[in-house]
């Protein structure tokens, strides 16, 4: 049997009782280590489960699943993942590929940031497309996922930016050699998203001008940053994308939503109390 | 400390080691018992923990908070709730009741059918706005759901279709007297829901007629029933919402998704294990 499992937001503990149990009796047991982070690092986590765990990182996923899947027909094999086991692509096709070989497979769900942001009191059923906002660099300026928020926005929805998290990311001179050499893991903060966001909003008020204003993402318009969800040192702030460039969450992961211009008067209650103005009045 | 923390998808095992642990040293712990079920009652979880459990039923969540949350000042008391703390409004406002008597709050999430439904293989970044379809009577056939069905599928995004639960819903008779008398518990199927969607598909398809054929639900839109997502007896099966009307998925809670009409070829691949159909040829 093939088990992938779930760990939630990152604390030992969220992961279930379920998916603890099956850790303990399964033959080996991997880690995914490149699509999150794990706030609390590996040696905890062997602590807390009592055993050892193999660090699985994307080469080993998705070019060597044979090795992960080896021996699966017969024994038990884990596969750990923060969040949820369907948040990645990647996880869905290892669980593909299990299955052509005929291999029985088993999931453990948990929670993941996709239902986690519930938190800031924004109703999760009133979310558009998610959208993930990667890292700029001097020659590469994607903006695409503007578009989304565009259009989440105009039909009164919430949209949930995922901010990009580079690890493992090969150094460009290491490309050339045979041994590669890689980057320090960047996590992008909440403040330096609402920097990209400040950019595209700036060239986009010139270029169109005659859309509603609840519509369109301005400077002025009322961002939510998450930092760490679900963990004891969880921080939530509310205030306008210009003030958001300046925030300083802390230690990574952040998250940020858009929210629709329409607030629901329970949701403008729940995020007053991580706004330092009036949310009634903005 | 009032804590509010989330069952999961409704297996015993299914609580976090975190959540497990907070129950077992709590002062009273209530089972939130109306905007879900639980699947596996409330016995087996009594068992489960080691302790007994006080029902709270809509009236005393939405009546007596102040009961609920009674000593919480100097005292650990929980709440459970099956899925993630924030999938239903009302604990959101116990816990804003519980903020304004000054009471610490903590939660404790976990998974929910809003993110678990990555369990079909549908990329849930892909997901628009999430619906509930209502059961419907022979006087009041609500159907604006549909509006933001149409709209996910304009924006080539899939649709969630939460399911209406009837649970104790008093008699229209028992209204009118001083003791309340309830239905029994009602949970809407797949086949219920494709049943009212074919409905309103036949009447709008007699007001327009000009919309991208891609872009319309029809009865031969494929849809993807779920039933008891994350349980050993789970269900899954790809469509047409014509078929979907005659499919008997057993047990409840069921839950209807309605991809868009452009999947992505993991998607698709994924989806066909669940197919009777060649879903590349459809």
């Amino acid at each position: 049997m093939f088990y992938i499992i779930g760990l939630g937001l990152g604390d030992p503990e969220d992961i279930t009782v379920k998916g603890l149990n099956i850790i303990k009796q399964c033959e080996r047991v991997y880690l995914e280590s490149y699509t999150s982070i794990l706030s609390c690092g590996q040696e905890k986590l062997e602590e807390f489960y009592g055993r050892k765990l193999i660090l699985a990182d994307r080469e080993m996923v998705e070019q060597r699943a044979d090795e992960i899947l080896d021996g699966a027909e017969n024994q038990s094999i884990a596969f750990l993942v923060v969040g949820d086991p369907f948040g990645a692509t990647t996880h869905t096709d290892l669980l593909l590929r299990a299955k052509e070989k005929g291999i029985q497979t088993s999931v453990v769900h948990n929670a993941s940031i996709m239902n986690a942001v519930g938190c800031c009191g924004l109703q999760l059923y009133h979310f558009g497309e998610t959208v993930s906002i990667p890292y700029w660099d001097d020659n590469w300026k994607p903006d695409s996922f503007y578009d989304k928020i565009a259009a989440n926005l105009k039909h009164g929805l919430h949209t949930l930016c995922l901010l990009d998290i580079k690890v493992k990311e090969p150094t460009l001179e290491s490309l050339m050699k045979k041994k590669r050499e890689y980057m320090p893991p960047r996590f992008m903060s909440v403040s330096e998203a609402a920097g990209q966001l400040l950019e595209i909003v700036s060239k986009k008020s010139a270029d169109d001008g005659n859309e509603e204003e609840q519509h369109k993402l301005s400077e002025n318009s009322l961002l939510v940053g998450l930092a760490r969800v679900g963990h004891e040192s969880q921080q939530i702030v509310a205030c306008s994308l210009r003030d958001m460039k300046n925030v300083d969450l802390g230690p990574p992961l952040h998250s940020l939503i858009i929210p629709n211009g329409r607030l629901h008067p329970l949701e403008t209650e729940f995020l007053q109390q991580f706004a330092e103005l009036d949310l009634q009045k903005s």
